[in-house]
């Protein structure tokens, strides 16, 4: 459970982050840039099949390069 | 209406894309890679206040400059 839940509560989403590199496992990403509410970017990815959200490391060179990937419309 | 709807339908999420740039209107940004069922990759933005999905051009440098934006952890 790295995650609060999924409303609209005015603090940050993410508790932990997912340290291993789970790129092939993800289904999609959604990014929330910082707010007054959470001053840090979260990054949550959805999983394939089981839709499980985990939030990501932002700093982590894998994150990045997941996202690289599906901007260039590669498969992850 | 750029959204086909939220469902896990096995083919492409966006109908057309928004060309104007909305990225100071961005809320968060959902990214979704290739799969077998859509080809090319589907970038979503929900928007501040109403959370209205919006398909976004994911050619489009300003959108390449949001998500860069975001990553480095600096408000849209």
């Amino acid at each position: 459970m790295s995650l609060r839940g999924l409303g609209v509560e005015p603090r940050c989403r993410c508790i932990e982050t997912e340290s291993q590199r789970i790129g092939k496992l993800i289904q999609s990403v959604e990014l929330f840039p910082p707010t007054p509410h959470c001053e840090d970017t979260e990054i949550i990815a959805t999983l394939k099949g089981t839709s499980q959200e985990i939030c990501l490391d932002t700093t982590a060179p894998w994150v990045k390069k997941v996202i690289e990937k599906i901007l260039a419309n590669r498969n992850l």
